[in-house]
């Protein structure tokens, strides 16, 4: 047979032709039925197998996702079981990480964990780095600048560790499940699937095997190589509230309403609109003020984006929001929107906001509503440390979704207690001043002074407005300057853009 | 600021940080909201510019999909503005060509392109290779094995030129229009999304530009570079028929009355199993005996796959069969279905039958029914070539569903006018018989000697059977023994199998 092959004319031409001929090894073998369904089970029967067959070395990196949230068992599990195992000097590439994760101080301390790159932290875990617990920094991402590093190979991510609240036998998963009610479910798994997509070995970690084809799925078993069954996956309670409530603080209402009014005047709001809003009180608030608006001069929105709440999906099944892209479901409500209504689409943090797709969703907005820690003089926002320097918080989309739609709105309290929130320079930069439109707050608004336009829109609604720096100097009225913050001179993170340029970086904090 | 960087500790440990200060380059310019919006659209004002963009050179590799089957306008189109522009030495690498192809003829007469890589051809182009028109073979693909050459980089594709009906301005592609009844349709984009996501760059060619966002899509706006809207995609008429039709011949229905029979007694006829139907009139014809089956003994399926008809939507939409798995919308009903029926869901070629994951779906067919241009007594199958040696078909899916199936069905007449269809020796080995376990035929049902425990069964069932060299003989009886082919020894095709390697070769036909 071999001889037949010199008749092929041109043979050098075929580039990537295997010229073999075939021994049909890839034939199927004289099993039982049973068998043969075996054989596309990518069930393994434990964690430590699912490890052992992925390869990882010391040094390696691994990933997760945080759509499990503070109720996360994912991390813990397999940390401790990497640790076991004796694994050390591995890069923990999370999509974000929370407060249930302070265990992983003493794998930081033992040397298992060398690195981690994260949107945030919280907690015990977040306290102990920003107190000098690692010896290299920690690498902060965007939601839209970790998926582009994926992507492009400057994140590489060896095995990726994704819990699954279904899965079938041949890697079909999701963030919900078809066959039960309740359960464990979290909705989309849009950060999950960048690096089930690019990971060089992927394991679904799941409590509940359905039966296959998992579909619709949140990930396809062609990115999935191993599945490991375990008990339980996360603590519903941690993962998403049952509904996200409306605010009754009649501060954030007052803000909600303001940034309500804001979008109405900024001609972003006409038929076929986009919008993003957060999960805090008072953006959440901004989605029923505009409802009343949508009604009243009956205009629909195109689509809403983000991070989905319960308020957003009533928008939605009430018509008043054509389609809901969901990279990530915040409660209950917009994860069984997610499962029931077909135009609620589950997306791919790439496509919510990698920098690297002109088309990226967050491209398309037209208004986002974003909360902060800190905002000042130039506009610039802090979400990541609080006052005592501290990190407390995530990046998340927020420079993302700023760059992106085309009026970004903050929104945020002039004080909270004795800090304000409106100062000359934030102690920690995330998302940079000359991409936020508007900062709203319960004690006046301001537009940046770049967008003339809009400034000028907002007046001629009759929108009061004031300075940055009047409310800047409000707040110091109130609460007075706090003292500047104490720090060592030993950086413990970096803070990235979009791009993956360095934006900023935090030091330790004096004790 | 670049003296900030020197304070990072262990700045080597950092890998991918990209050790620049930001220089907010991604920050947003002061320009309208229009202007921002336009930043995202990525539809080029004509084909030329799109080729022009995407940086295609002489020598490369451009593809297609044959979602528009002999309704295709796209390939002569991007081939004759290929040949204007003075492109020469391409290799194009299509999913399928078709009869309407035939203009391809001069392309590869004046140089333009040199290489073909495919599924299978017909008509004129078809005749003129078999007649020794191209100085290299064209290598044969099945679509399991084209998705994991295209997927490991095998089969490199620098410019995917992809035709759809309906697509948005980021990108967001399908094979429906949500905004329009009628028009063209082509259901799924099973074999397209292959191309998009590994295709160096991605050019969309669309009639219908549809307001962003175009969801649920079949190519996401992250797989797409470039968009070109023209006056016409396709010939509705060519691209599907209305509906498929059950057949009312007789001879048809006798086999597939006893494939359905087959089945049935073969062990796999169990509540939850899953199975694929071709589009030919005996394979349809299938799912209405095997509908009455499900009836009477209160059998439902797990899922459908592959090419979908009407048949199987009707089955679907009356609850017997749960869901439905679609690579290629052959009809109508069936792309009408995909776009209205949640659990009828589009999937990629690689999903569908890559050889390089086990958890492809094929592999989860309980049962699949094949048509065949003539099987052997070895029961290798042919579907590629005619009785007089010249091309005339495409390997399709048929070795990978054959190979994944637990049970594979061969329908075929056991003559066609004078023309024996079982035969000693295939004139083309397509899919190797030791993936075959059955072929019915009008005269008779006979069951590969390996397959003793469902010979067993079917006997068990009173099915009546014979030996295939008995189907060989009685070919024979009835029409004779043609005189053998008489080919050149210039090879014109190269016959792959699922993992790239040689199963055949095509030899030029003598005149």
């Amino acid at each position: 047979m071999r001889d037949l092959l010199k008749q092929i004319p041109n043979l050098d031409k075929l580039d990537g032709l295997n010229t073999q001929f075939s021994d049909e090894t890839l034939a199927k073998s004289y099993t039982t039925l049973a068998e043969r369904k075996a054989s596309s089970n990518k069930i393994v029967p434990s964690l430590e197998e699912a490890i052992r067959l992925s390869g990882l070395k010391d040094g390696m990196t691994i990933s997760f996702h945080h759509h499990f949230r503070n109720g996360d068992y994912i991390v813990n599990m397999v940390v401790d079981k990497l640790a076991e195992m004796g694994f050390r000097d591995l890069t923990l590439a999370a999509s974000s990480l929370s407060d249930c994760h302070a265990p992983l101080i003493k794998h930081i301390q033992n040397g298992v964990i060398r690195r981690i790159e994260t949107s945030g932290l919280r907690g015990k875990l977040a306290d102990a780095i920003s107190n000098g617990l690692m010896d290299i920094p920690v690498v902060f991402r965007s939601h839209g600048g970790r998926a582009c590093a994926i992507d492009n190979g400057t994140l590489k991510i060896d095995v990726a560790f994704l819990g699954a609240p279904s899965c079938d036998p041949c890697g079909n998963a999701n963030g919900y499940s078809r066959d039960v009610d309740g359960g464990v479910m979290c909705g989309s798994m849009g950060y999950a699937k960048c690096d089930a997509q690019n990971a060089n070995k992927t394991i679904i970690l799941t409590n509940h095997i359905v039966q296959y084809p998992n579909a619709p799925f949140g990930i396809p078993s062609t990115d999935v190589d191993y599945i490991v069954e375990v008990d339980e996956i996360g603590d519903p309670a941690g993962i998403m509230s049952g509904a996200t409530r409306f605010t009754k603080n009649p501060k954030e209402l007052a803000i909600a309403e303001s940034a309500a009014n804001v979008i109405e005047a900024s001609g972003v709001f006409k038929d076929g609109f986009s919008i993003q809003m957060g999960s805090g009180g008072a953006s959440l608030a901004v989605a029923r003020f505009l409802r009343d608006k949508m009604l009243a001069q009956n205009i629909t929105a195109s689509f809403a984006l983000g991070g989905i709440t319960g308020s957003i999906v009533d928008l939605h099944e009430e018509g008043l929001i054509k389609k809901i892209l969901d990279v990530q479901s915040f409660d209950l409500r917009a994860a069984e929107s997610l499962k029931n209504n077909r135009f609620h689409q589950q997306i791919s943090a790439s496509y919510y906001a990698s920098p690297a797709d002109p088309g990226s969703a967050v491209n398309l907005l037209d208004a986002v509503v974003l909360s902060a820690l800190e905002v000042d003089t130039g506009f610039n926002v802090n979400v990541l440390t609080g006052s005592d320097g501290v990190i407390r918080g995530a990046i998340g989309g927020h420079p993302d979704t700023a760059f992106g739609a085309a009026l970004a709105v903050i929104v945020c309290p002039l004080v909270r207690g004795r800090i304000p929130c409106v100062v000359n320079k934030v102690n920690t930069k995330v998302t940079p001043g000359k991409t936020v439109d508007v900062v709203v707050t319960d004690y006046g608004i301001a537009v940046n002074p770049r967008r003339w336009k809009l400034r000028q829109r907002l007046l001629d609604a009759g929108i009061p407005l004031c300075t940055i720096e009047e409310l800047q100097q409000k707040a110091a009225q109130i609460v007075g300057v706090p003292e500047p913050i104490q720090y060592t001179d030993k950086v413990v993170g970096v803070v990235t853009y979009r791009d993956g340029s360095v934006m900023d970086l935090i030091y330790q904090v004096k004790e």
